[in-house]
């Protein structure tokens, strides 16, 4: 499938064996739009990229995995600066013109002449794939993840072209995310945002593998402005379209993410209803998302569905009466009433244990608030690759 | 060493072959106290527990372990009625003179039936020990957790015995452990509950294995009254001997309880100092300790310390300068002044995260709230026993 943005993945000299770095040169027509983590602690090339995306037109990326360049202080800063400041002399344009990424280990700097040298050197042809931009961002996934889409907004074919890395530490707010998704049309810088922000804290963030924020989020989304004429702003319709269409392809990244989950064996869908509001039915939601017995729980096909209700139990600042609540794991309603079910089939429950996808659908009946994140269950295996990671 | 409780472990019929319930029988002259669980769908036995101790002098306690009969609903809280009643009848007291507890699995109705008729046609000869009970009690533990000591104050000896049970789901608030403790002294209700809260609040409430709240957890101090004439309304410097010498004794069971928690290699000191206040303190000590990626570090010897600055980045609600902080592995300081530290020994640093015991040292230099947690690490043996707990 054609793209607008002309792709490099290289080696850059972080990893031993493999490319560990992307270059995006994006087409003159193009708009961009950016969010990131909301961790307190953003790494350097997420704060820099924010400032210089606010300044300038951005004109390249520069992405590498391996290393985090996060919680390094003013020397990341300054690494990620001189990467930004490489790319600008290579290419002739300003530094704020180019915006970088990292994604790895938190905590180490990075090598920064190694890179700065591989850039020199390197003849850049941009003849990648998003496949390999795909690969290239990897770090602990076991494949790349990439949805090309093409749907019609009346005669015009709109084309979607996303990828994203992300394995572990994946929580609301983007943990140890990177996404990059190209759009053909002209969209105006606003609604770019906007319709980036809509897509984003419906599927990104709604995905949970162990409850921790990285520092180093970012979801990058380009309209290269191939097709103009559409006008989102007053066609309310083709805008829509546009967004469910993204939707989509984002949902469905984000289940590959939770699938490809560190170790992960299932994806557990979470769905709490008719909590007080939406903040606790969030709260309640993700709560159960990261509660390490009732994913390992989950891991053994085990129905231990006590651990949901306990788990509520526990939960500070809030409070529903357990008389009114229905809990139901893949359809099988447990608990009702204030008391467990008895008639329903443990067989045929159990069974459907061992399904890939687990539903838990909790109705508190006290109010309107609903949340819905889906998450991965935890096994051996996560334990296994998160203890062995920087050594 | 001699007990004033009298106490008889035995075969009550939830477990298949292993003893699975202790029968306590309390002296006249005791006196008894309680805190348990702040999970608000607290089981049956706790709720009853509750009421009983209000309104009656206690005599009897019975435990068992298997089922916790909580989120059992009005089916529940009967059949912990039944158990009460059994045992008024069985020893001629009042059915609100007996107090009951429950560990195991939730969600299931205690096969009651099978409890009553063991009950009805056991003889109970109360000549089992501390030790027989710690056994009874336990459910994933793998041995039994049993302290005795005794100090002076003046020239009477006094007496502590106390065992516990807990493995996993322990959280701040006490999640599933049982702790029961005997002194040998005549103390007043009122001094009673607060010596209890107070030395609860600084060892079974600071120990966390995986961050899940319990609905049957309790602890129980029982002053048996056979040493009289220490006024410790009065007499502030006995009180303080005694005070320090249970807290001894319920700091070491909870050390116990982590170092026995489920697949437990390693225990983690987390000590957090100078946060705004000890609240703030409390739950950036609780999220680390809860982190599924520092535990599983920690659990491989990987000094990943960038792991520690991305979850206290990722707590709501607070917030702290980077510039600020100092962060310490093992005593070794490896970030401070907003970057990592550099003149460190790396090779006896990652040496010492062999250890059995790890010791996270966060200074925040923002205020002067501090709080500490022992937690203990996450490795494959906690998924495998936590994915086939029921079935």
């Amino acid at each position: 499938m054609k793209s607008c943005t002309l792709i490099e993945s290289f080696k850059i000299g972080i990893k031993k064996s493999k490319k560990d770095a992307v270059c995006m040169k994006l087409s003159e027509k193009s708009n961009i739009s950016l969010v990131t983590t909301k961790n307190k602690f953003a790494a350097a090339p997420v704060q820099l990229s924010k400032k210089h995306i606010k300044n300038s037109k951005t004109k390249y990326l520069l992405i590498n995995s391996g290393n985090a360049n996060a919680c390094t202080g003013s020397l990341g800063m300054k690494n990620a600066k001189k990467c930004c400041q490489k790319i600008s002399k290579k290419f002739n344009c300003k530094e704020s013109e180019v915006l970088v990424f990292s994604t790895g280990v938190v905590g180490e700097q990075l090598p920064i002449n190694k890179i700065l040298n591989c850039i020199e050197k390197k003849i850049f042809k941009f003849n990648s794939s998003w496949s390999d931009a795909a690969r290239a961002i990897m770090t602990t996934d076991k494949s790349e993840k990439i949805i090309k889409k093409t749907f019609k907004i009346g005669t015009k074919t709109i084309r979607i072209i996303a990828i994203c890395k992300g394995a572990g530490m994946i929580e609301p707010n983007m943990a140890t995310m990177l996404s990059f998704i190209e759009i053909n049309v002209q969209i105006k810088q606003n609604l770019l945002s906007k319709l980036l922000k809509s897509i984003s804290d419906r599927s990104f963030n709604r995905i949970s593998v162990d409850g921790d924020m990285s520092t180093n989020d970012s979801v990058v989304l380009i309209a290269s402005g191939e097709i103009d004429g559409i006008d989102f702003n007053r066609n309310k319709q083709a805008y829509k379209q546009l967004e469910k269409n993204i939707l989509k392809v984002t949902q469905d990244l984000s289940k590959k993410i939770i699938s490809d989950g560190e170790g992960s064996t299932k994806s557990i869908y979470i769905n709490v209803m008719n909590a007080k509001n939406s903040k606790e039915a969030k709260i309640i939601a993700t709560a159960i998302a990261n509660s390490q017995l009732i994913k390992t729980a989950i891991h053994g096909s085990d129905p231990n569905w006590g651990r949901i209700l306990v788990k509520l139990g526990s939960i500070y600042h809030t409070s529903y009466s357990i008389e009114k609540i229905i809990l139901k794991l893949n359809g099988y309603t447990l608990f009702k009433n204030g008391t467990p079910a008895a008639n329903y089939n443990s067989s045929s429950l159990k069974k459907s244990m061992q399904n890939k996808n687990i539903e838990i659908f909790l109705d508190l009946c006290s109010g309107k608030g609903s949340y819905d994140l889906i998450t991965s269950d935890l096994s051996k295996e996560y334990v296994r690759l998160n203890s062995a990671y920087t050594s």
